[in-house]
C-alpha cells in the first residue's frame, strides 16, 4: 500500500482528508433516496432519475457523478446504470443487499464519535466511546437491524465449518441480530439456540428467529455477558465481533466463561477481524483496530497467535484460523481441551 | 473506475463508507500530534514515538498501522519511516508541506456541512452551505491561512503561464491568502496588486504582501465582488476558485465586472477544478462538483467548453486551457476581445 512507484503528490493525501468523508455523506444520500433501487437492472438520465425520484436534476446528476468516480454507477450517454458491485449489495432488490449498513456505520452517532476527539483517543490509548453508551441505547438496536444483512453471508460460512458434528445447543454470546446462532437452529431442526444480549437488542434476535419460524427453539439470557449466568453444557459458543471491544484480560475473562459453559468436546466459534502479524494487511482488518481506538475504551484486534495463546491458556485445543472470504472476517474454531 | 474486472464485492462499499471518514479522522489525529515531522527522515518505533510525542504506545501504533494501511508510512522491524508522499507534503519540514490543509477540509464546520442533509441537498439541488455564514466568519480566515500552502504551487504555475507580457496592475478577486497575486507581486518589481475579499480575509492577505516585502504595491479593496467598485484599467484581472460558488448567471455576472475592470488588451485567469466533458473525470475535479452541491446553494464546476462559451459572451477572445499539472487545478486565460 506504499506509494514508491510515482513521484510524491499530493492526490492521496487530499482524497482522504476532503474526500474520504465527502464520499461517505455522498453514498448516506444514495442510499436515503435509494437511486440504486430506483436504477435497478436499466439505464436512467437525469432527467427520468430526477422524475422517479422527485429530486433535483442538478443534485441527481452530481450525486450520480461521484457515484461513477467511486465505482458504483457506470455512466454512457444513455445515462446511469449500476455496476456489479452496486447490483449485488446496494439494489434492495438483490437477495445479497447490505445497503442497510450506513444506517450505522455512518450514523451520525458514530460519525461524530470518531470524529470527536481522535487525537485524543491516540494520546491516551483509547476513548470512553461506545462503552459509554447506556446497554440499551438505539444505537445497538440500530446496529442489530442495520448490519445483519452484512453478516449473514458469515453466518451462513460459519455455520458451514462448524457442522461437523452438528451442535445440538448453542450460545450466541452478544447475539445481536441473532443470525450467527439462526444459522445453525435453521440448517438443523432439533438444534436449541440460547441468544445472549441486552434486553433491547436480544429481543430484534427473537423477531429474527419468530420470522425464520423457530422461535420455539430460541431462548434469550438478558444482560452483560460479563455479569449474567451463560448456564452450561452447550455443544457450541459463538463468539462473534466481540472480542474486539475489549483487552486481553477482558478477552480471556470471556474465554474463561466459555469454557466452562461448554459440553466435554465442546467449540468455540470466535468471528472476528484478523489483521496478519505485521498488523497493516489485509486492509479492513488493519483498520480496523484504529475503529477500536476510536470507539472502546480499550478494544482493539488480535492476530491469529495472539488469539491462539489465549484459547491455549483458557484451555483449549489448537484453534484452526479459517479465512471467510470473501467476506474480511475470520472463524477461530477451537475445541475445549 | 468502475470495478467490471473482479466479481462483486462489498469491499469498495464499506471502506467507502466506513473508513472513508475514519481515514480523515486518523490524518487529522497524525496531522495534530505532528506524527509525520516526528518521525521525519529517520525511523522511529513505537516506543521511542510514543516517548517523542508523550502518547500512548498503543494509540500510536493502532494509528501509525492505520497510516501503513493508507501510504503514508512505511514499517519495518525497525519502526516506521514516511513514504515520499508524507516526506513532501506532510513534514512541516519540507518546503511543500500542506499538513495544514486539515485545518479547513476537515473542519468541524466542514464535517458538519458536508454531513448535515446530504440528501436533502441532492432533492433540493444544492444547501444553504457557506453562503449562510457571514463574510467575516473565521472558517474564512481559517481557509485563507490553511490553503495558502496548498495554492502555492497553483500561484508559481499561474505566474508562469501568464507573465507575457508582465502585467504591471494586477488584481486578486476573493484574494483569501492572497497567494495568486502575490505570485506576480513577488517577481515583477514593478507590478502593482489589488486584492479584493472580505475585510477580515484580506487582512490576511496583506500579512503575506507585507511578509512577502511587497506591502507598498499591494492595497486591498474590501467587500463583496458582487457588491463593491472594482477599479478600472488592470492588466490581469485573477479569479482562483472563485466562479464554482456559482451558477451561470452568477459567473456571467462576474465575467461582465471583469471585462469592464480590464484596460484593453488585459487578461483575465481563471483557475478553476475542470472536469472533463463526461463529468465523472478526473477523479477531484469531478467529486468537487458534489462538494459545491453539499457546500453552497447553486455553486457547481464548469468544463471547459462551458466556461470558453461564457468568456465569448461577456467579449473575450476564446481562451487558453492550461492544466496546472502536477496539481488537479486547471488555468483558464483569456484576452478581452
Amino acid at each position: 500500500m506504499t506509494l514508491t512507484a510515482a513521484p510524491p503528490s499530493p492526490a492521496n493525501f487530499v482524497n482522504r482528508v476532503f474526500f474520504g468523508y465527502q464520499n461517505t455523506a455522498a453514498l448516506k444520500a444514495a442510499l436515503e433516496l435509494d437511486v440504486f433501487t430506483a436504477i435497478g437492472s436499466g439505464t436512467l438520465d437525469v432527467g427520468a432519475l430526477a422524475a422517479k425520484l422527485d429530486v433535483s436534476p442538478r443534485g441527481i446528476a452530481a450525486l450520480c457523478d461521484s457515484l461513477v468516480v467511486m465505482g458504483f454507477l457506470a455512466k454512457s450517454s444513455a445515462g446511469y446504470a449500476l455496476t456489479p458491485d452496486a447490483a449485488a449489495f446496494l439494489d434492495r432488490k438483490s437477495p445479497a443487499c447490505i445497503a442497510g449498513i450506513h444506517e450505522f456505520l455512518a450514523s451520525p452517532e458514530l460519525v461524530a464519535m470518531i470524529f470527536q476527539d481522535p487525537a485524543g483517543a491516540v494520546r491516551r490509548g483509547g476513548a470512553p466511546g461506545l462503552a459509554n453508551i447506556a446497554p440499551d441505547n438505539p444505537i445497538w438496536i440500530r446496529f442489530a437491524r442495520s448490519m445483519g444483512p452484512f453478516m449473514a453471508l458469515d453466518a451462513k460460512l460459519v455455520a458451514d465449518h462448524a457442522s461437523d458434528p452438528p451442535p445440538r445447543r448453542v450460545l450466541d454470546i452478544a447475539a445481536s441480530h441473532g443470525l450467527f446462532g439462526l444459522a445453525f437452529g435453521t440448517r438443523f431442526p432439533d438444534c436449541h439456540v440460547t441468544g445472549l444480549d441486552w434486553g433491547a437488542v436480544v429481543a430484534v434476535a427473537r423477531e429474527n428467529a419468530d420470522a425464520a419460524g423457530m422461535g420455539d427453539r430460541y431462548d434469550t439470557i438478558v444482560g452483560s455477558a460479563f455479569d449474567v449466568d451463560w448456564g452450561k453444557g452447550y455443544d457450541l459458543v459463538l463468539l462473534p465481533n466481540f472480542l474486539h471491544h475489549f483487552d486481553r484480560a477482558g478477552c480471556m475473562n470471556i474465554l474463561h466463561l466459555t469454557r466452562a459453559a461448554l459440553a466435554p468436546q465442546g467449540r468455540v466459534a470466535i468471528v472476528e477481524w484478523l489483521p496478519n502479524e505485521d498488523r497493516v494487511s489485509p486492509p479492513v482488518p488493519a483498520l480496523f483496530t484504529m475503529t477500536m481506538l476510536l470507539t472502546t475504551p480499550s478494544g482493539t484486534t488480535y492476530t491469529g497467535p495472539e488469539l491462539s495463546a489465549m484459547l491455549t491458556e483458557a484451555k483449549f485445543d489448537q484453534p484452526d484460523i479459517i479465512p471467510l472470504l470473501p467476506t474480511p472476517l475470520t472463524l477461530v474454531l477451537a475445541r475445549a481441551a
